[in-house]
């Protein structure tokens, strides 16, 4: 049976756009119209999933349930899933779980009650499979952040390979003594980011020291950073580099590395994750790995209407590209050994 | 006729425990309960505004219409109105409106299809008379700004006496030549700011020159700060002060300052304002008027439930208390004038 995503490749359109004409929700040019008119005679689709879908307590919102709103990682995901669910005639509603279990279960019981339609999980903790319990019922993805052995649709980038991207780029100047700031939370990427690490270490034949990895806050908080980073630095020998796992923890560190008066980077190479704005406020503006927040954003709302259209072929995984950007808080070693 | 807040004074508890004990919403101890019902006792209190409210399509939901995310001074209040909501065993949900009046229309929207029971509206622009249409029939509460003759309940701070306070500070200190980053936008907390401005440089015998008034982004954003106070410094004479209305602007300015070559505050004083995490990350810690943005949310949730139990008495303003805080980005002008 013909689905809305076939009409829409047949017509040449996007799904958004034969839904809004299904659902007379904007506005379609007659062309448009009459392609997606014959492409549904053409393929006999029968709108009735979407029918099915259009019930009457069908909400028209999208729940993004966010642990936090204040990181601005976090900030351009909401950007990009709010303009993505205003194209396809939704609305995108926030709740903020502050990090709390109970939080993130009050909020997918409006799923229940049909308050949303689908939801979007920012940051689950790797040990997610109880979320099975409303996956099998309603449409979920997730972003940044998911189970590894749990089947539920999600969006991020390979942040495996973005760590060995980093590690290689700091061996490469030289650096020997590698320092990590991971973070207490339970998240794949830092499982993976911190795994990167150990590889990377392996690989080359460098030691990994338990004393140059130490665990920030769970948020990132700069404060954290900083205070991690003082406590790296007082290690000996002291490091040469510190790898963050984001981009305020870096900022914490340099903060840190400056106000032992010490030099990024002459002294101490730092290097961030995410790339978001405070990168480029003060100098030295952080080396980082950028993540496209925002196309992340919309890929997880797009994901999350295939599943909401019961599209048949809904990706369980989609992952988009990093890049290294290499700017002014990397350089080689002061001393080579 | 008695309300849930007479019951509450009388049994010496607050609204939200007679709620939640009326509504089966959470634990309440066996003592509280007595207390309560004897209270419903003696002050004959019906139920039945509760009653009404609490219809079928009641959401129990709290709609948060926010113009960014990013922004710190925003991602507190939403914090306050969460906790708020949660203790009154609502959900807030946080809808983006990108600053797109068109946005804010599709959020109110939600009300009439008893998504939400009401609405908080943060950074409304003077001109907002169109909301009476919605504040007419459901609950809204606007929180930092609103319409001075719009009749719709309030919370913010006095920021024309905040200004003053500045202001006072800064001519104190000796300063004369003062300018100030405002901002395009079109929000009250602007307006009084820069009557605050232009009136204690008037009542000081100082004069206010228009090439000492810069507007910034309608938003705030580091970059226009920074770029706004290049151009103010390029003006002759320099002046010895900088006054922002926003700490992510005075972000910006210190930056500008220190690219230029100059110092802060030796050469240039810069004030903030708001009181956000960005202030003391960097040295100079910034001096800032802090806004007690937490409990501004608590406020804004509280005056809402207010309206939302059809309470009789509901503050049309409630003003909050701001603070100076004193720190590293000011101090008297080199050159006394």
């Amino acid at each position: 049976m013909a689905t809305m995503a076939d009409v829409a490749r047949e017509a040449g359109v996007s799904v958004a756009t034969v839904s809004r004409l299904l659902n007379n929700l904007g506005v379609v040019s007659p062309e448009t119209a009459a392609r997606v008119y014959a492409a549904i005679e053409k393929l006999s689709y029968e709108p009735n999933l979407l029918a099915r879908n259009l019930r009457k307590n069908e909400s028209r919102v999208i729940l993004i349930l966010s642990p936090n709103i204040t990181n601005p990682y976090y900030a351009h995901i909401l950007s990009g899933i709010g303009d993505a669910a205003a194209e396809l005639g939704y609305s995108a509603l926030i709740f903020n779980t502050a990090d709390d279990p109970a939080r993130v279960r009050e909020g997918l019981e409006m799923l229940k009650k049909h308050r949303a339609d689908g939801a979007i999980l920012m940051a689950s903790d790797m040990n997610c499979a109880w979320l099975l319990e409303y996956a099998d019922e309603y449409p979920l993805v997730q972003c940044s952040e998911y189970g590894p052995d749990v089947d539920i649709p999600h969006v991020s980038i390979d942040n495996y390979r973005a760590t060995r991207d980093i590690m290689e780029y700091l061996i490469g100047l030289g650096h020997r003594r590698i320092a990590h700031i991971s973070s207490e939370n339970d998240y794949i990427s830092t499982s993976l980011r911190l795994k990167g690490y150990r590889d990377a270490l392996a690989e080359h034949g460098l030691t990994s020291r338990d004393d140059y990895i130490i665990y920030a806050s769970r948020d990132y908080s700069f404060k954290s950073g900083k205070a991690k980073a003082r406590e790296l630095l007082a290690v000996e020998p002291r490091p040469t580099a510190i790898f963050c796992i984001s981009d305020t923890l870096a900022l914490g560190a340099i903060t840190a590395v400056k106000e032992m008066g010490l030099r990024v980077p002459q002294d101490v190479t730092v290097i961030g994750f995410d790339d978001v704005e405070h990168t480029t406020m003060f100098h030295p503006y952080i080396t980082t790995v950028a993540q496209p927040c925002y196309e992340m954003g919309k890929e997880s709302a797009r994901l999350l209407y295939a599943l909401m259209m019961q599209e048949k072929q809904v990706p369980r995984q989609s992952i988009l590209e990093h890049r290294l950007i290499v700017r002014e808080s990397t350089s080689p070693p002061a001393e080579l050994e």
